[in-house]
């Protein structure tokens, strides 16, 4: 296991293992499926295939729920959206041909920690005498599970039965603490192998140092106390460690504003009366900028510092001024605090009761802005369709923005309740969001995707459409057409052939699938009633098709690019 | 480098390189560039990004055309075929986002031995320092290169210039002399440095133990002399070291009947005298398995030794009786020999100018057939297709065959040249025929690839002929429709839900893509109309979806599942 963490950790018999006692008799595919169900898996996505037919019928016969993609990249996708809403998530594919198809999708939950199982079939032990060249074979056995070793926070290749009910505990365990994907390989001979003897589940459990806890917490509160500007930035590990309630007591007991990052955008409720804003450097709006910049004292929480979520390095922060808590790294001014959980700390800033003085916030946008108005003949820009679209956001919805304008645009999106807004925000790869969007819809059948995706992007993936339509699921699927890679241009004018994609007829999308209804959208009236009717017919599948004003973007991607233009 | 070769090595001044003399005073992108252009690449894959765009600006300054395809793994397939096509092809793209997507492709590639090069963008040297967040960056700046490592023949990462131009020099000569994948990652601010100094190119060359060549020559002629019924297999090797000729040569002097492997299918053109058909086990037909498995001595050149290739292990060879020769190993009977090349080995046995007893070959299938009639109104089955569309093979077609049944009941088709077929016979990787199609068509422009392709392959990559219809190819794309996964239902018959793909209007799908003619087909006579409407138009992109008759399969797949009923 190859963990980032120097947390101490030491062997405990949790309460949950207790409950369970020792185990015998089971055969190690059965186990594996009740660990996931202990842990809260209740759907398993993936594309079946010969080495993994014997775990899918396995399957088939348990309470979990098979739900089969058009590819293994979308089901892993899917699978990582399943595991931000649900806390875990779990996807399932043959050896090779299939697991290697999955390797993007896995480092991007492993980018942006998000919890997913990846379960691949493989040769039985009993099949690799000799050599052989099975099929969807590469290098050698292990090429599949050396691969993900790089990819993941934990893994292991089950083919020893003394040993496969601790190394499924031990990687689901890593899985459940660091937030971040596994890898069990199943060799297709073990999954109805039953083990000798009996196995009594045991696990670590990781503690912070209480002297540097206490330590920690203490001169936070007295920098937060002091500080005449304090200001939150709440990242995505808030949600993924489930504090959001936390982070809210702190800001409410000091009355503290608070920011989010993109790829924390929804993690806190953005009509709670703190709420500043999406921080994200050039990109984000001056008022929130001048907020989090001029603070004296900024806490930032579970927030990943990167390149995008810091506005392409635009962001200006001065660390001596900054708290800075991940489940990683524990940061104040210029030292560090090891052996710090950050859950630890964030509930320690909870007891501590923290004061701060008075403050007043920028003046908010987008659900305080007046109320829109739709010029029907007007050409459909982005920044107008965020408009109208913030106006049917409510609790029965989801965003999903892909990369590119889609997110950028989002910034000023108003999410209503927390997780409400989904994207690939760092590991920024293409084509995330329709196969998210089903994702979510497996995870939350209450909640309807709305999916704000760019050509490229839905060309990647957008067939996948026809899997949430098998299902009977019912997404609106926002496709902004730029002709092309819109935003790759901001940053890169080159007259490349290379970045030509072919304009798609993408409203006849719902004809080739055999169902939903398409849309084209010219102006804000066709945009409009595309929109009113998407929302009116909670059970069909929309596809709208909105042809931007030509060379329009949101208003984030014009401040970033003004920016980036001076660097690059 | 990761070779699997035993052979002897030394550094010589190849010809070519002395001609080259020594290089200096131009960028590390442009000698990348121009060493591409002299190992044979006149076109590049790709999906553009960030970290690439330096590349890219210095492509399209150079003669090499470049190909933006809709996704990465699609372009990768598409170099795939390309580099079978013109014996080195490349594939360029972004970092991790973009460069762990292709992961299969090159997984594919490698097993199947096809010389592709994989050059990848990444956050420059410069922009490392105290280890930012980088967008699509996983574990560390290493991860995507440590993955590819575990895929490719060889493997660098630029990040310094004075040995760039040797590690370039170093993959590509690994990539031509193994015909596998290798690995080039250029870091953005490597592209316009340029080295100090002067660099003279040197290679290594390859040689044969002379001694070990004449005594393995000399065995093998004697016991294929001496053989009543001598008999080849050729593989794919003879194809990607383009020795085909040699190979009939060998056949023709001394008059031994040539098999080939599903993947090795079209080395020899099929309509040749000594051809007799296809090997595969309990999948092939049965005078060429008895053919092979009741000669005394079974001459093996360049064939993968795998399960599919061998009709999933019902091959019955007997080790003792044969001659088993590729580019990383020699056998005969039981003995090895080291340290001898294939190339030189089957140029061996030409110079041996062999004799054999004469021998009678078995009929012939296919093109002996009688004249296939319509049956104007008779649902249309696999078994039927396959004898009209043999009827419409040419010197300007080439068949694409994907995973599955498409592969199984291409065995029944009459490959009239070399290399007018091409399939993932091995590694077996389903969505691979569109994008193939794609590099044939760039690679050859004279050729017409015709695709079979299932209903679930063509769900994962079929968006793809969107890039095709952009360069003004007309691929003839067939899809069999089996109501999903037709051949995996034949090995594994359980009720899955997780079988379940929904039913397109694949005919719908130039609407999508705004061009080309769709077709549906049901019967004998619709598809004969909808053939010979495609074959007449050859400007038109022709989609044809063949309603397969209700549990239809080859006649391979039901000798194959009748032999496999009573082993799995």
């Amino acid at each position: 296991m190859s963990g980032t963490s120097t947390f101490q950790s030491r062997p405990v018999a949790l309460h949950q293992a207790e409950q369970r006692g020792a185990v015998s008799g089971i055969p190690i595919g059965k186990y594996l499926i009740d660990r996931l169900m202990q842990y809260g898996v209740g759907d398993v996505f993936g594309v079946p295939g010969d080495y993994v037919y014997q775990f899918y019928d396995l399957l088939d016969e348990s309470p979990i729920n098979v739900i089969s993609c058009t590819r293994e990249d979308t089901a892993g996708y899917a699978a990582d959206a399943y595991a931000r809403m649900k806390g875990i998530g779990a996807v399932c594919v043959t050896y090779c041909a299939g697991g290697l198809s999955v390797c993007n999708a896995i480092a991007e939950a492993y980018a942006e920690k998000s919890p997913v199982v990846l379960i691949s079939g493989s040769p039985g032990v009993g099949e690799r005498f000799n050599n052989p060249l099975l099929h969807h074979r590469v290098k050698d056995f292990d090429t599949q599970s050396e691969v993900f070793r790089r990819l993941c926070v934990a893994d292991t290749v089950l083919t020893d039965s003394y040993t496969a009910f601790r190394e499924i505990d031990r990687v689901l365990e890593a899985v459940e603490r660091y937030r971040r994907p596994g890898y069990i390989e199943l060799p297709r001979d073990m999954v109805a192998m039953v083990p000798e003897g009996s196995y009594t589940p045991s696990t670590t459990e990781s503690r912070s140092d209480p002297d540097a806890l206490r330590e920690a917490v203490a001169e936070a509160s007295r920098r937060i106390s002091e500080a005449r500007r304090p200001v939150i930035i709440a990242g995505v590990e808030i949600h993924r460690f489930g504090l959001q309630d936390k982070l809210v007591a702190i800001a409410e007991d000091a009355g503290i504003p608070i920011t989010a990052t993109m790829l924390g955008k929804s993690v806190v409720g953005e009509q709670h009366p703190l709420f500043a804003g999406i921080y994200e450097g050039a990109m984000g709006r001056d008022e929130v900028t001048t907020l989090v910049e001029q603070s004296d004292c900024v806490i930032i929480l579970g927030a990943f510092m990167s390149d995008i979520n810091l506005g392409i390095f635009t962001a200006d922060l001065n660390p001596t001024r900054c708290i800075y808590a991940t489940s990683e790294a524990l940061r104040i001014s210029h030292h560090h605090f090891h052996g710090v959980l950050f859950r630890d700390f964030v509930e320690g800033l909870v007891a501590a009761r923290l004061h701060a003085m008075p403050q007043t916030l920028p003046p908010r946008q987008g659900f305080t802005e007046d109320r829109y108005e739709v010029r029907s003949e007007e050409p459909i820009r982005v920044r107008r369709l965020i408009a109208r679209l913030n106006e049917s956001l409510d609790a029965s919805t989801v965003v999903v923005a892909d990369v590119g304008d889609a997110l950028y645009a989002s910034s000023d999106l108003a999410i209503r309740r927390q997780t409400e807004f989904i994207s690939p925000a760092y590991y920024s790869s293409m084509g995330f969001s329709v196969p998210a969007a089903l994702g979510i819809n497996v995870a939350r059948p209450d909640l309807r995707p709305i999916v704000l995706v760019g050509d490229g992007a839905f060309q990647m993936t957008g067939t996948e459409l026809s899997t949430a339509l098998r299902l009977k699921f019912s997404p609106i699927v926002i496709v902004l057409d730029n002709q092309g890679y819109g935003s790759e241009r901001i940053f890169h004018d080159g007259e490349h052939a290379c970045n030509e994609i072919r304009p798609w007829q993408y409203a006849k999308l719902p004809e080739l699938i055999g169902g939903g209804r398409g849309y084209e959208v010219h102006t804000e009236g066709d945009f409009d009633h595309a929109l009113r009717e998407a929302r009116d017919d909670p059970k069909t599948l929309a596809l709208i098709h909105v042809h931007l004003a030509e060379n329009d973007c949101s208003r984030a991607l014009q401040r970033l690019a003004t920016k980036m233009a001076s660097r690059v």
